[in-house]
Order: C-alpha cells, then sequence, then structure tokens
C-alpha cells in the first residue's frame, strides 16, 4: 500500500523542497529573544501546514515561553495504535556568521546537500515527517495509525517549559510509544538505530579579582589575575590524557561491558580527523574515540572569556573572566550530583585572591537505554534497512535529548529514535547542512515504518 | 617671578577647565580606526592652543599613522636651557562601557575629582603643560626657557611611528634635556620622582582543534578541546605563588640591592585591597607586593577568549581559543628574548591533537633607569617639595613608556619624569577620573621647575 505515498514524494518533490525552503528560511533562533516573532511565524507555519494536511484540534499551546505546536490525527480507529510524534522548530544561533558560505537562513543547494540553519537539527527532519503524512492523506485519504503532534521551540535552550507540558497534559499527548527524529546516522546511507543517549549537565564559573579592570604597570605584582586564576582551575579539571580529574566523577559509571565494546568496534569512523579538521583523533586513556564518543562521560569547556578581546593591545589586569562548561553522562550518573561534583572542585581548586562564583545550568538530563529487541524497534530497522539497501547497525550516542528522559519517566512507553542526520551535517555550527539524498530515503523509511508499526 | 603666572592659573581657573573639558570630550581612541576623525580633531585642538599661546612652527606631523603635534619656542635666547617636552592626546578604549557612571567623554566633576577618560593618561597631563605655557607668556610675555613640543597620537598603541619621527627629526626634535608627565604620583599630594620604569613585551596565543565549532554531543571524546588546551598552557606559565615557571625568564634580571629594598619600603602603601577591590593583596614569593610592582618583573593574561560567550548555552567543542599576554620587564631583560622564551614554552607546553599560534607583540620597551641625584632631578624634586608642601620621595613604577627609552637611546638627555596622576586615576579602566588638586599643585610644581631649571 504504501508504495503509493512513496511515488507521491518523488513525484511532487520539488514542490515538497520549495515548501521546505520556507520554513528553514524562518530564523527561529530560540536562545535570543530578537529572534521572538520569528519563533511565532515558524509555529504558525507548522499550524497551517498541518491543518492542509487535514489533523485535527491544530494549536499553539502557550508553555509560558516559545509556543508548543499541538496536533492530533485520530481516523485510524481505535484499534490502531497511537504514536506520539515529537520534534522541535527552533534552531542554533548562527555565529561565527562570517564563516558561513551562504546566508544561514537563505537554503542553498550544493554538491547534494540542503545548506542552513536546521536544514538537519531538527527542522528538516520535523518536515519529513509533515512530509510523509501528507503523502500518506493525499494518496490514501488517511493514515495508518493515530498521530498525536508534539513541536516544541524551546530544545536548544533546555525545552525549559516541555516537561511541565508533557506532565500537566498526560491525558491529551498519551499514546502507545513515541518517535522522534532529531538525531543522526553513524554515515551517511548507514541506517542506524539509536538505542541509547548521554546524559548531560553543565556549570558557569565566573571569577573576579579586583573589582575593575587595572593598569597592568601599576598593579601587576600586586593582585591575583582572575584570567590565570581561571586557568590553573580548568587545568585542574581535565588532564592531557582526556582524564576528567573531579573527584567522584566516574564513581557511578556504569562500565561498559565487553559485549558492548565489541558492537561499538562494529560501527565505523574511529578517525575522526576529516569530519573535524582537527590533527589529530584523542580520546579517553583507556577507551577508543567510538567509546568515549557513545558510551563514556565527556568534560567540554564551551566557551572561555575574559579581559579584552578586541583589536590591539589594553595592558590591562582583567577584573573578570570566566568558563562556560558542559559535561555528556552515560547511565548511573546523577546530572545534579555531577554539578555539585564539578561546584566543589572547582571552590576547592581556586585560589586565594579571586572570588570564585558558580552558576548551575538548568538544563540537565539522565543518560538513557532502550531494548534494542523490542518489536518496535526491530520494525524500525526492517524499515530502514528497505529504504536504504543496507544493513541497520545498533549504536549509543553522545547527544542528549532530555525529551527522551521526560517521556520514559512520566509516559512509560517505548521511545524509537529515527534520526536521519549525518555526522557531516555540522549541527550548531556554521553551514550546517542535510544531504537530499537522506531526506528521501528518510522519508520513504517513515511511510515504511508507518506501515509496518500497524501491521501484526 | 613665576608668582604671576601661578597667580594667573589661579584667577583663570575656571576658564582653564572649560578648555579642558573641550579636550576631553574629543573621544581620541587610538586603537579603534572608527575614532580616526576624533584623533584629527584632538591634534587640530592642540595644534590651535598652541598658536594662541604664542608657539611657533606649529603643526601637525604626518607619522604614516595618526598625526603628531609638533611646536617650538626659541625666545629665551641661545643661553637658555631647551627641554623636549613629551606627551600625548590619544586615549584608551572605554569598554566595558557599561561600567562608566558617566559618559567618558562628557567630562564631570564629583568629590573633587574630574571624571573622563584621558583625564589623567594623558591628555588631563599634557594640558596642564599648555595651561602652564600660556600662564607665562599672559603674564611675563616670555618662557622661561627654549620648548620643543611633541604630542603623539598613538602612545595607547605602541607608539608605532614615534621611534622613526624622533630618529629622523633629530634636528628638529633635539633638545638638552626632556620632560615627560605620563605618570604618577606614590599617593596623592605625595610629590614623587620616578627613577625607574619596567620594560614591557607581549605575544598572543592562539590555539585551534577543530576546524569549525563541534557538537560537544557527537563529538565530545574524540578531539582535543582548545580552551582546555589553552587552559593548560597557560597554568604552565605562572604558578599559584606568582612566579613565573617560563624557563630563563628571571636569568638576566639584575638582583635587589638591599639599598634599594629599603627605599621601596619607605613608600607607604603596601595593601592594595583598596584600591583594587581585590579580596587580599598577593605578590611573587618571597617579594613585597611594592617590590613586585616596582621592581621584579611581572607576567599577565590581559584578555582571554574562544568559543560561545553570549546567552545561554552552546554545548559546542569551539574551534578556536587565545590569549593576549603581556609582561613588564625590569633592568637586565631584553624584551625580544623575553618574548622568544614566551613562544619556545607555549609550543612546548602545548597538548598534542591543537595547532598552537604565537604572536610576537610588536610593541616592547627595555626597562629604563636614571640616577636619582641628577641636578634636573634634584631641581625637580625641589619644585614639587614647594607646591605639594611635602618632601618627595624617590620610586621606580612598573610602567612602561617606550618613548623614554627611545629618547635616551636617540638623543642621550636627561629625562625627567614629572608625573602627577594617582593611584586611585583608574588608568585604563571605567570611571577613570584626575583630583582637582593636583591639577592646580601640578601645576604650580611646573610653573616653579621652569624657572628653576634656567636659575643656576
Amino acid at each position: 500500500m504504501s508504495e503509493q505515498a512513496i511515488k507521491y514524494l518523488s513525484d511532487n518533490r520539488d514542490q515538497l523542497l520549495k515548501k521546505l525552503h520556507d520554513f528553514l528560511s524562518i530564523p527561529s533562533v530560540s536562545t535570543d529573544s530578537v529572534h521572538k516573532d520569528d519563533i511565532k511565524q515558524a509555529a504558525s507555519y507548522l499550524e497551517s501546514y498541518l491543518n492542509d494536511i487535514g489533523f485535527e484540534n491544530v494549536e499553539q499551546q502557550d508553555t509560558g515561553g516559545h509556543p508548543l505546536v499541538y496536533a492530533e490525527y485520530n481516523q485510524a480507529g481505535p484499534d490502531a495504535p497511537t504514536v506520539l510524534f515529537y520534534g522541535h522548530y527552533d534552531v542554533q544561533p548562527v555565529d561565527p556568521i562570517d564563516q558561513w558560505e551562504s546566508d544561514p537562513f537563505e537554503p542553498e543547494v550544493r554538491d547534494g546537500r540542503l545548506y542552513a540553519r536546521g536544514s538537519s537539527d531538527d527542522k528538516g527532519q520535523v518536515f519529513m515527517h509533515l512530509a510523509v503524512f501528507e503523502a500518506y492523506m493525499k494518496t490514501e485519504g488517511k493514515l495508518p495509525l493515530n498521530v498525536k503532534v508534539c513541536i516544541e521551540g524551546e530544545e536548544e535552550i533546555g525545552s525549559e517549559n516541555l516537561y511541565t507540558m508533557l506532565h500537566d497534559k498526560k491525558e491529551q499527548f498519551g499514546a502507545d510509544f513515541a518517535v522522534i527524529s532529531d538525531s543522526g546516522m553513524v554515515a551517511q546511507n548507514q541506517p542506524t538505530i539509536l538505542y541509547g543517549l548521554k546524559g548531560f549537565t553543565g556549570i558557569e564559573i565566573n571569577v573576579t579579582g579586583p573589582d575593575h579592570d587595572l593598569h597592568s604597570g601599576m598593579y601587576g605584582g600586586a593582585v591575583r589575575n582572575p584570567a590565570i586564576a581561571l586557568s590553573h582551575i580548568l587545568a585542574s579539571m581535565k588532564n592531557e590524557e582526556e582524564v576528567v580529574t573531579v573527584d567522584g566523577f566516574y564513581d557511578d559509571v556504569e562500565p561498559l561491558s565487553d559485549h558492548e565494546r565489541e558492537l561499538i568496534a562494529k560501527v565505523e569512523g574511529e578517525d575522526y580527523r576529516e569530519s573535524t579538521g582537527a590533527t589529530e583523533t584523542v580520546s579517553e586513556k583507556g577507551y577508543t574515540a567510538k567509546e568515549h564518543t557513545m558510551a563514556r562521560p565527556t568534560f567540554e569547556i564551551n566557551g572561555i572569556f575574559g579581559g579584552y578581546q578586541g583589536e590591539g593591545t589594553k595592558t590591562i589586569i582583567p577584573s573578570q573572566a570566566g568558563a562556560k562548561i558542559t559535561c555528556r553522562l552515560v547511565p548511573g550518573q546523577d546530572p545534579e550530583h555531577i554539578q555539585s561534583l564539578l561546584e566543589k572542585h572547582v571552590h576547592e581548586a581556586a585560589p586565594s585572591g579571586v572570588t570564585v562564583d558558580v552558576k548551575k545550568e538548568k538544563l540537565s538530563a539522565k543518560a538513557y537505554k532502550v531494548d534494542p529487541d523490542h518489536p518496535l524497534i526491530k520494525k524500525a530497522a526492517k524499515s530502514y534497512t528497505e529504504a536504504f539497501g543496507k544493513e541497520t547497525v545498533y549504536v549509543r550516542m553522545g547527544g542528549s535529548i532530555p525529551v527522551v528522559e521526560w517521556i520514559e519517566s512520566i509516559y512509560n512507553v517505548p521511545i524509537v529514535l529515527l534520526g536521519f542526520g549525518t555526522p557531516d551535517d555540522r549541527l550548531h555550527s556554521p553551514n550546517e547542512s542535510f544531504p537530499l539524498d537522506s531526506f528521501d530515503k528518510g522519508m520513504e523509511t517513515l511511510v515504511r515504518y508507518w506501515a509496518e508499526v500497524n501491521n501484526d
């Protein structure tokens, strides 16, 4: 049956890409308040598209922050399963803007890739779902299963209000299982089932020395330089063997089983030089880069700042210096506990003569693992394999999707992560892109999966 | 004789302060090209003031960069000594602008202090000299000695073209001695003879990891984070005892004699907490803060930067991180040699997986020391003591004035540093100010000094 829907997608490819182009052209950056209206526009785009397709009860729900787009389809009947589809229409900031080869909000196709902020994370993948729903409605007049759509606008700022919405509207959002397409494949055209995700936590450190910038000639030698103090603190948190040296950091980490290390070894791509441009692949002592990225906790400085950064020289002792730090966590680690360990370490490592403030990042999530042998997972693997013509691999990934943890804790239903991104998509970076090839095969995967799910 | 000039200065105080107000209102920031016209305006202000006073051959000399204002007075006759007066009309940037209590370029008097960028460094002190010349001309119709005026517009960006000008125009700028007012007193109303200055050098470090910002979830664990690499490099350059740990850094330092340590001990102000707002006074192990600031070399991070610094969180591994470093040097240390030691250390301390670029700061200067018993120095001390009614102290200071080294090397004449700034002036910082009391007594000191110089 699903062949018609697949044909519809290829027959109408240009018109669909045009529609996607309009969606990606909206600069829906959630972290920056100047884009508030753009966020609204992106939500309205989804609202009208869902109405056009034929969804019911389409609405922009007030979250207290950016609106959540909700819709439902109930015509598959009471015997058909109901899926909760989650995605997000907000995107990361675009700086450094000067490193983009084309305008991040003027989608452009180069060498078979569609370049635009959000093309992969996550507007592009959200659009694929809507296009597939459109294809089913236009060819068969109905969807193979009941659907509840939940597309938020705050994922890139920690889904601040999503937990409350999912929790308070349990009745409305309730479903038999959930599908999320906000992840990727280990390689282009390598069907990948994600059965594990990392957790997440973070802190911001601010070190204050003098209460104003000082002339380095008059005061150099009499006060502690906060930027040097910061360097000593940061250097004490992770060593050159890429081992986190914060006391207790690894205490609750579930050891990596030999079986999993074998699974991980099967996945290609241990050399990260080409995809990152780094001169060397570097990982935690005792673990391969794949093991570290997939299944070991990480510690990263996301930003460091202080003093004069402008043109020329400014001979000062800066009043302040700081750093933003985030950690990716694995099963066993508790985000709040890790935050406390980081905070304790920073205060203990701080030298005299400076005041150190540690701000705990609100956004945090536990790691997640699902049973790779669940029927809904097996069906997903089958659909992937048929659409891409290649055997599906099972992996864990370093990314964090708080919503996964929340859906599990609130609804306790299986969650299927159908990701279509590729390692070269440059998520969160300049020149984010998505392969049109994955766009086509990904949509075919979804068409097949919806048919499979309701076919026992 | 000089009493009339002193009386003129007090009788015309308001009109002179108004004139100074106009000068300080010009945002002559030399490091930022957007202020190019303001620089020109400040130079023109000086040109017309010098003409009004009665100087000859007043001109804005083309340096290739910002103009140098030259003028001369030759009517004191061939038997009178000739002084080369040096100052600068450019100022430091004003950021962080939000920390200013009043507009940096709208001078405002609060609690007896004049608040404005440049009020102390150096427009305020340059103006005092011009006002004193005006006072002599208006009261006695002549100056007590011949004068050559050299006021540059590039001091805050390293006086890039001054050396060439002083060198190529040796004939025109030649004088019997030089006077520079671009320094300060150890305390307000404490007459201070500066007989030693520190040298200066600097580098900028840029660490590159991946060739673009990476998603910390997808790549965390596979590449070196440049901000962490930078922290390890910086932490290895100066320890928590404030000792520079760069190999060879102290090798050529002239040891501090017991006699000098006694002189330094006589100077008040070992506790820097109040003037800096720091929680503690911290100095090199084995030396007091006064000894460290006056006579021991220093190492400071002036700025540190990399990755995401904006609102909210951005979970990236940044592509780059860097730091601006400057050192203050003492007699014996060669700036270029120290730069090479810093560069060598940075490359040796850099971990694998990152590329480190070290840019050597063009601006550099050797340290300077003058004989405190030279007659021209003694006369300066006498004038100070008479004007301020307090015994003059002799000190060395941490500041660097490259022009001092250049005038010495090119003209080989005595250099008298007549500084009137105070430790609370907040040079290079928000809320720079200058005490009106020092403005009055400083001008009286100059009036007396010019009379003394030509009185044997």
